[in-house]
């Protein structure tokens, strides 16, 4: 949107974009008035979540292509959802661009976007298109639904419940890691693609969620992980008034996260505790339910992996590695922060 | 939220300030937890919209406090929850801080929105707060509610309606003017507040849009302004697929408006046609309704102003001045545009 005389042009070309979308639900009101307004489907809840992505704090040119940074700003949100137990329904998107970026960016984010919204049937139903003065901002707000009685909260946790993931942890911030290194952009035959794949293209685990939401009356905590297992499970055993136990032999290790992490000097188990935006679930179940559950997950093909258990407790979380307890102490994810090192 | 030490402690001061905010609905699963879930009421459609809010684009730190910027980024979506006929319920607030913004100064900014949202009981429900490396953005995304029955769209206007507004046009935009003129911020004595009023705390027209919506069966159509009534008049001419003729003499002009632009030497009626963001509603009324219209109106000490009437046509705007018609082209309000001149 470089020059003054082509802003209009340019807008033209993107709002064609988002025409583009496909409209999966019948609206009252659709996109295109003052606001839209769908019709709520009679005995769902409302789950309403928004996250915002901002160029060279949560992305830069060098680490996502446009068509990643509409994905993955679309896949942050699904992943609430999705911590919910909910299905996703709409959204909509704020986007404000800076000089640096022209219309065929943009509208390559949109189709990013659009990937995730075909994948799940959602419906983009409003949204701002706005300059900046320098870089860019999108930020995405999903509706999902979810049956009223269903309510998967990091305060449910009790003693004597399994603590469990849902996918692999540590990827995506050894991916970043790799991504930061500007000697390894150069040589990217030799590229940690499943942990590039899980930073840039994280999958939201909306159908993992789904499967939990079935046990919602046993009592089931949930949260998707953005800030790492640390500060997830920290979470947690704070709002369940508990301690979450993590016992280390439990925690599956990624081949690739092994050999990358190995190759730079680097603890795995440090990115799988302290990294972040890996996007799978954690939570807790009654241990009597674990059974069902994981033969639910596995007839989904979905993972299920038991990595520890609730105990009484006050809000802490431990590692237990060769029978002795350490504490963690919580420390949030902060993006590029490695930048700073 | 300048060193990097401090950021945590600047989050947690802010976050304080986000848990100050008062509850006036029950929420089957409330703030902080991955996503908020709300019961929806039956019946009601559910009206979704967002606006993003960027420094140097949409204001500086000379033309708008802290407070005045939280006000009016939920106030711009309040209007369109207006011009649909709503209620607003929920809101939520993405907000990516620069290092020249301090925790005291975003904290200011949550207590403008909280103004607003004690005055129309409206829950924050979810948000981010994230860090930009320049330029504050603040974007918020509101939800209300309608009676299914309510469509209030741009498309509903037929020939032979009557052409209205809520309010005075003109006067965000002459407030503008005087606040982008350096000189003029060293003499406020003479500062034409009402002008300066009307750009930086824009008083979302709910009511107005509510009694509007008892006319829905008629069909209304509404618009808010927030890009002149030009541009919002086309908007309304193209979807209905007819003319609207604007009545010069019947337009409102707000005496300090008149006053100031003859005092720089401006034309009060092209900020009226050009200018923006008054956020007041245009729309239109089938004539045997506007006494009806107008009584309830007056009963709740609302403006309601005919300023023209619909005929056929193919989504021209015409203003009748002296017995004459003149065509109008449509023309956005850019922000800041004044700046370029």
């Amino acid at each position: 949107l470089n020059k003054r005389g082509n802003i209009d042009d340019e807008f033209a070309l993107i709002n064609q974009a988002i025409s583009d979308f496909t409209s999966y639900h019948s609206l009252l009101v659709p996109n295109g008035d003052d606001a839209a307004i769908y019709k709520p489907t009679p005995g769902q809840g409302q789950i309403v979540c928004v996250d915002t992505m901002v160029e060279e704090i949560h992305f830069t040119k060098n680490t996502m292509t446009p068509f990643q940074i509409g994905y993955k700003s679309v896949a942050v949100n699904l992943s609430d959802i999705a911590a919910m137990g909910g299905t996703p329904r709409y959204f909509l998107v704020s986007i404000a661009v800076s000089p640096d970026w022209n219309a065929e960016e943009i509208i390559e984010i949109y189709q990013g976007m659009k990937s995730l919204a075909d994948t799940w049937k959602i419906d983009l139903i409003g949204g701002d298109t706005v300059s900046s003065k320098k870089g860019l901002v999108v930020t995405v707000t999903v509706i999902g639904e979810v049956e009223e009685r269903v309510k998967l909260l990091r305060s449910n946790a009790k003693p004597g419940d399994m603590l469990f993931i849902t996918g692999d942890l540590g990827k995506s911030a050894a991916g970043l890691h790799y991504l930061l290194e500007p000697s390894n952009i150069l040589s990217m035959e030799s590229a940690p693609s499943t942990l590039i794949d899980a930073h840039q293209m994280p999958r939201p685990h909306i159908q993992e969620g789904q499967i939990l939401a079935f046990f919602a009356e046993d009592g089931i905590s949930l949260n998707d992980v953005s800030d790492g297992l640390a500060s997830e499970a920290s979470e947690i055993a704070r709002s369940s008034h508990v301690s979450l136990v993590i016992t280390k032999e439990q925690v599956p290790l990624d081949r690739e996260l092994i050999n990358y992490a190995s190759k730079v000097g680097k603890d795995p188990f440090e990115w799988v505790m302290q990294g972040g935006e890996d996007f799978i679930l954690v939570g807790t179940v009654p241990s009597e339910c674990v059974q069902e559950v994981q033969e639910l997950f596995k007839g989904k093909d979905c993972t299920f992996h038991v990595i520890g258990y609730v105990q009484e407790g006050n809000g802490e979380v431990f590692i237990k590695e060769n029978g002795n307890l350490h504490r963690v102490h919580k420390q949030g994810f902060n993006h590029f922060s490695q930048l700073k090192e």
